[in-house]
Order: C-alpha cells, then sequence, then structure tokens
C-alpha cells in the first residue's frame, strides 16, 4: 500500500501537552510542516479561542478538531445541565476556531451508579439537546466509541457500531452534523471494524486518529504507542476508511507518560511524520 | 431480586492461588459449603489429575471447569500444532476431573503479527482440530470472549456474538458440546449483551463467571474487584442468564494482585459468601 499524503498529518496536541503550550504546538507544527491541528480545550483557554484562531489562520493549518464535548451522564438533572452548558460552550469554541469537528468523549457511568443502559440514554438526551446549537453554528459533532476499558469513567459508547446507531437515530437523514472519529486505539479489536467503517461511510466519518497498541500495555489510560511500534495494522484500517470515502485528515493522539511526552516534542513531531509515512 | 442460590456458588482457584495448593483449596471450599471448585491446570498438574479427581470426590465438589485450554495462534505450523496437543491434553484432564467444560482462552495475536483476522482463524481451526476429541471424552468446550483489552496477547475472541458466531460455525446443531463461558469482567459493557446472551440460551452457556470492575482500574490484568466492590450489575445479568435458561453455578475468579490475593483465603472465602447473597 502506497504511505499516505504528508499533507494529511494532523498533530492532536495531547500528543505533546507536557511540554508544549498551544502557542508553541502551532509553531511547532509549522516548522516541521504538519498542515493539520485538533487541539484541547485546555490548552485553548490558556490562549484563549480568538487569539488560538489568529494564529492558526497565521500559520495555515485546518483544525481537524477540539477535543473535547460529551460527558454527558451525571447524577442528576443540574449535573446533565451543566454538562449541556458545557458543551455549548465548546461548540463555539469549535466554531471560534473553524474545527471541522467538536470531538465527544461521552462520559461514563454517573458516580455511585451501575446503570449502563440508563448512561447510555442520558447520552443520547445530550447529544439531541446540543445537535441544534451544532446545526447552527456549522459545527459537526464527531462522537468518539472509547475502548471498552473506559466505559464506566470515561464513555459508555464503545463500539462504532453503537456510535453509529445513535448517529442513526438522531440524524436519520445523514445531514452531515452528526457522525464519528475513528480511532484505531479504541477500536482495531473490533471483529465488526471493516464492515462498521463501510456502514459509516464518507458522511459519518469526521476524524480519523492514529496511535498504536502496545503489548504489553501497561497503563490503562497513558501508555499508547507510537504508530508502529505496536500491534495495530495501520494500513489495512486506512484503506478501510478511504474505501468508506474518507479523504479527510490523519490525527496522531498519543498519550504516553512514560516515552513520549517525556521527549523534546520537536524530536517527536520529527518521529510521527517518519512514522506516518513508513507504517500508516 | 431474590439472592442466588448459595449452593451455586462454585472458587475459581484463580482467586487464591497466591497462598493455597489445590489440595488446600478443595479443604477450603468443603469447610465454607462452597460446592463447585474450577482449578487451574498449573495447580491440578502439582497434585496430579488423578490424586485431585479423588480429592474432589469425596469433599463432595462438582467441577465447574477446568482452566484453561485454548492459545491456538501461533507463528507457524509447528506452534499450532503443540497447541492443539496441549489442549489434548487439557481434555483428558478435564474429563479426569469430571469438570462441567473446558474453559478456553483462545490466545492473541502470534509474536510479530498484526493480523488480527488471521489469528481468529487460526482459532476457528484449532477449536475445530479439538472438538472431535472433547465430544469423545464429553468434556464440553467453553469459548470465553475475553475483555478487547486483551486481544492482542490473550485472546482474539472478545465479544459474545464473535463466541456465538464460532459456535454457531463448528456446531450448528447445538450439540451441547460447544458454547460459552460468560464472564462478567469481559463482557459487562457490551451494548449487545442482553441479546447476545439470550441468542446463546441455555445450550450454550457452559459457565458464568462473577467479580467485578473497579473504578479507577489500575492494572489490565491483576486488578479485579469482589463482587460489589465495583461497577457491574451483577443482578441485572444474573437475570439474564437466567432468563436464557442457564441453572449452573456462578464462578468467582479474581485476579488481585493488590488485594485479595495478600489476605488470608480463608478470609476470601467468607468475604465471596457474603458478597455472593447481597450483590449478586
Amino acid at each position: 500500500m502506497a504511505s499516505p499524503d504528508p499533507a494529511l498529518l494532523s498533530l492532536n496536541t495531547a500528543t505533546v501537552r507536557e511540554r508544549w503550550n498551544l502557542a508553541q504546538m502551532i509553531e511547532g507544527c509549522a516548522r516541521h510542516g504538519i498542515r493539520g491541528i485538533s487541539p484541547w480545550r485546555d490548552k485553548l483557554d490558556e490562549l484563549g479561542a480568538d487569539e488560538a484562531a489568529r494564529r492558526i489562520r497565521a500559520a495555515g493549518l485546518t483544525v481537524t478538531g477540539l477535543c473535547r464535548g460529551g460527558m454527558f451522564p451525571a447524577p442528576d438533572a443540574t449535573g446533565r445541565k451543566a454538562a449541556i452548558e458545557d458543551n455549548l460552550r465548546a461548540i463555539e469554541d469549535a466554531a471560534t476556531i473553524g474545527a471541522r469537528c467538536l470531538v465527544l468523549v461521552v462520559g461514563g457511568l454517573p458516580k455511585g451508579s451501575r446503570d449502563l443502559a440508563g448512561a447510555r440514554e442520558q447520552v443520547e438526551e445530550g447529544i439531541a439537546a446540543i445537535l441544534p446549537r451544532a446545526r447552527a453554528a456549522g459545527v459537526p459533532l464527531a462522537i468518539e466509541p472509547l475502548h471498552p476499558m473506559y466505559a464506566a469513567d470515561r464513555a459508555c459508547v464503545n463500539t462504532l457500531s453503537h456510535a453509529l446507531d445513535l448517529c442513526d437515530a438522531l440524524d436519520p437523514k445523514r445531514s452531515g452534523i452528526l457522525g464519528v472519529a475513528v480511532d484505531v486505539y479504541h477500536v482495531w479489536w473490533d471483529p465488526e471494524l471493516q464492515a462498521q467503517i463501510r456502514r459509516a461511510g464518507r458522511k459519518r466519518i469526521l476524524a480519523y486518529h492514529i496511535c498504536d497498541w502496545l503489548v504489553p500495555t501497561t497503563d490503562l489510560l497513558l501508555d499508547r504507542g507510537m504508530m508502529g511500534d505496536g500491534v495495530i495494522d495501520l494500513k489495512r484500517i486506512r484503506s478501510w476508511v478511504e474505501g468508506a470515502g474518507y479523504r479527510g485528515f490523519h490525527e496522531v493522539e498519543i498519550f504516553s507518560a512514560r516515552n513520549w511526552w517525556r521527549r523534546d516534542p520537536d524530536e517527536v513531531l520529527a518521529v510521527i511524520k517518519e512514522r506516518h509515512a513508513a507504517c500508516c
């Protein structure tokens, strides 16, 4: 399989979050010829969305997503309302910086609850509540199914199939305002992956995130691998998303407390470019 | 929901493996009035299958399973053949001790491979290869779907749906010789769980394993929780397996390096009995 177009590389800022602020990330992408960026909201808040938008535009970068909205389930109505409001602010910020989507990490079980089906209903209600604002702002919402090991505490949507069921329920006309973020780390294991990527199609695949699954994995959250260092067949999955019509960016998101977060971000970006060309 | 019948409690020996040998486990079950036991093969080998069978019979225990066969994928034909032979020995041991099933942890990716679909084919071929011997010995094989976080290194069958597809392919007549082990730890997150338990039905559910999912979970392998200490809705899942017609044992399997493995096994067994009555 041919190497991917280097112009499609995007940096999710989580990858270098420990050593750079957003201004440095923007400069870093420009310096390394990386054309896309996907900021997290904590970094965006430091700089301010308007100033961030100005600098990102000046650097000529595409904003492949804003991370993140979601976290809908809560023990009571007050908590659920606060989550909705936070998501509306995220939609505004995403519009300000021209993000191609707002990534939704939907949230897990409310504290003290074992009602997974109930949490999933709260997620559906939450997305339904913010969808009109997303539509008005022109900010597509990308439901990101998270690996099942995060079902309790981060996201109770854990398969592409489930995420697409939500899309079908809430946006049956496939308007483009609701879709999914396909992150290989979360979905690589799924025997239905190829079929569900096909089902999603071009209209529903709003983002494509890459990294790798290490063997062994020593931490549930902060031990993701650089592309090529693990067992995910990245070329095969790319062929599936391209086969479904996806032509967007390949966003590199690596949470790695023991390795990549400790390195000089300029080195990390150089390695990302090499590995994107060789392994993805 | 009513408390479960305490006569259905079974001890998977992994739960107390750090401080007891199999002879002590058998005595412990008898002493605490636990009526079922499920040994692991390392412990069985220490005592010898014949001697273990004699002692288990003398104690009046039901052997709810033997852990474990499986681990089929290998980088070459020699490795795959060795795996088959090891499984045939496991079937013999399971017959010797009168186990209700041999639990299959099917294995992950062969070393150096990223070919998940290929590993899954090797699993299907491996089970097909040992099925005649299982049938001849009267030892049902229970495919245990493992949590997706073990897809690379322990088991590339990660959903009940996938396990049941294998059962349908290899034993379309539902003879009873091939089925699944439903372990709540591995499947609790699955939005299809209820439907797939129903699909499995009485004929295909060969074992039911319980423990709990802790929040946070600090280790991918060795941080399982005692029933009631986590977020799994154990009563609800029991209602589903009973609704499907399952009337077998509830086998407690807890890998817990930081907590339960450090305690006096007599205390662990007492807590298991309490929690089984209160939380399951």
